[in-house]
């Protein structure tokens, strides 16, 4: 389960300006729900505020949260997705999840959210 | 004969939202019908699924099984295309090949699947 | 709070022709005000100029100027944006700066300026 | 003079579906009808099949057949391209030659062909 | 002053054929008018061409003769455009210098010609 | 505490000669004991066997019994040294833990093994 | 078990002066016995000739051969060396096997063989 | 004036095995005495500690001192090493200082010391 | 057969100190005698010169005139060694061949040449 | 002719202890005598210094003043090292040049110097 209540924001300094803020958090490790055994990826959050930004230390306490959670590839990227929306409310947002090979093979979760116009 | 019947699929866990997932194979390799002799690739799978994903371990069994098997090049694209839109009716697929160089020419395939709108 | 008066101008020798110009500072320093530690980033500044362009030296300067003061990555994105506007009235303007990593995160701010049309 | 007749096809494999093969060929060599010193550069060729694919060894002898010919950048580039237009029929098709420092300079030539609709 | 009287040039193999040149010059240098000190960078040339092309021996030599000559980065980019647009009448063309650092920043200038429709 | 029991052996086929392995494990995380945040690094292995080598899954197994456990750089690349030196009592052996940047800083830790002779 | 007697060899043109020989093979695979899924790797055969050096053709057959072998990757790297010292009869010889990650880690495994003196 | 009180230790956990410790800071910034200007490099402590090691976040404080100090590269270079080695008393220790291009140059200056044996 | 005839000399600059020069040749190019299709490599010639030095043209000119000769890797790697040996009688020198891929393996040749002391 | 005049030097801030200086200069340009076309390449200078360090603008002044000059790549680099061992008194010096390719070829030239022992 996730920890959503662990993000923090602070007032977008121009709510009246379209900028975009990037994070990569390159230390991301969860736990195959399958395997048992430790995944390792690379999260990118790439958003438009709204009304707030997300604290940069909230952020990293919320992703660290997942350490000890089994959860799959597809499953934590919507997640993240989801979690960031609700309490960020962005103009647009994108999550990209990127995996270390397993048995060979490496993979990229792409999830996206815009506000409908 | 490509074997079809390996691929195991599991539900998308958020078919209401279009998002993308890319599988990167870096060893696939088959052998060539005219020499005899294997030739090395890397295959990758990008889709944005229906109502299912595919099975990572599964995918990993279905590439490998041809390992022995005689095709070229194009055929063998195309073949992993149709196999998985068949098995996971996806929104949108692109199969990759990009081969290792023979008598020193190096070869990228790319095929396409879309449902028609 | 910004030096905007150190930045120098000369005139777009061939106004008449819409071309870029980019310029990319890899010694960016400021203070986090959080923290009271310093924070290293590039900054990246592209433009179409309007009748006048801005002085590389004086371009270093103003920059530097921001070498102790406390400021977040969104604010002085936007400062940078808001300050060369206002001096240089250039046509289309970006100001990008990526920072390297705090708490095993980095970040990229992307702030966009074009004359209404 | 080229040696149009070198190259060989085999039928497309799934001429129902629009696909694309890319062949990158970074041995290739000619002499410069000027100097008389030897030209080296890679030849890349990506194209859309139709009726028929080319072959790949036939491929290699026909580029290599250009090693002691007189030609320069810009006409072997149109010229590769008009005899594989004119053997493969294709939906459309792309030669790319990148070509070894000479005097300093670098040079890059590209040419497209596509069918008119 | 520049030299646009030492740009030779031979008729296009293929007028009737859109297709694109690109030279890549790496070892340009000029001098910076204010303190007198060499610049260096690299100069792409890239071109549709109409009935001539350029000759690379004698776009390198024009390039050489800005060797000892003091001008600024915008001005260099935009005279060297208008040279070559004026011998060679292209379709379309885009000048780009890369610089190499000047007190920490470096700089990339961008300008285009096409002919009107 | 370590989990020194899980390493497993297999004999050395080849005890007669003298060879080298060498084992990198780029997701390797343990816990900073003063922060209480995850560190995350890679940690490479280098041996001369004598009479045993380490299983690859039992090493592995091994090295993420630090997922949660608190415990200094310098302290845990001697602990895992002593540990591998303890189980496989190799004629020489190195310890490389390579630790992402905290603070801006990133470090490398390197401890070594010989028979005495 | 290998195939030592693919391997052909022919008369080192100078016999007279020790010169090194590095042949890489990028493309080998073998199988797990553990497992019974393939591994993938680099093979590096460096060697000072003495009376004959070693046919390329036949060295790519030879480890070819190994595809559907099941043998680990220490007794593999010894294999092949023992197999070329017995065929050749070099002055000096290594062979380096690079392996491609499985469970996260990936293996290098070099040995080495010298004429005593 | 360097801050030699700054710098924090701790007992080294295995001072009857000699190892090698790291540290390496990407952004140390400093001033120039005779432009006024600030200078940008990376600074690199490789050591074999003695009795004690330095604690990472006191080297952090240590070196960002040196953030608004005149003084050039050779001198702070063997700064660094004097207090060093004053506080840790180590075995063996390297400072490496590499800088950022001032007019077209880099440098990088490397300092070591031994005890006498 | 090589054309040692080609090569040209100029005298040492500075014969009473020992300096190195190193040329690399990255366009050179054979015939396989085997199989008569081409083979692509890059020359490094390394040497300590004696009373002369050998001019930059005349090596490429008696590099180019291997491009229609059939011979193999370590025969044509001793011959140019030989040659240069012969002309320019320096005080040590090497020669490496590195080739290009061939059935997917690629292969590097060092020989080298000392004068007896 | 070469400029040692202009060189200027500073007081070895630390004369006791033996370190190392390396200043890069990646824009270093001179004339071909026989061709009257420029060279380019990158100066490296290496050294220990004796009682006096080289002061960086004064090199760069120095290096600079071979702009328009005629000399070889042998003769360039010896001069080098000649005029900066007679101005420094270093206890040792290494200059090495990379030029950019001429011909297809691309040559590095290294010359040393120490105080005899």
């Amino acid at each position: 389960m996730s920890s959503r209540d662990q993000l923090e924001v602070f007032p977008n300094p121009r709510e009246d300006r379209e900028f975009t803020i990037e994070h990569v958090h390159p230390e991301f490790t969860s736990m195959c729900p399958k395997t048992g055994q430790p995944d390792f990826g690379e999260v990118t959050l790439r958003y438009t505020p709204g009304a707030v930004c997300v604290e940069l230390k909230s952020l990293k306490l919320y992703l660290n949260a997942y350490r000890n959670e089994g959860i799959y590839y597809e499953a934590v990227t919507n997640q993240i997705l989801d979690d960031l929306v609700a309490v960020l409310q962005p103009r647009r947002m994108t999550v990209v999840t990127r995996w270390r090979p397993r048995g060979g093979l490496h993979s990229v979760i792409t999830a996206e959210y815009a506000v409908a116009s």
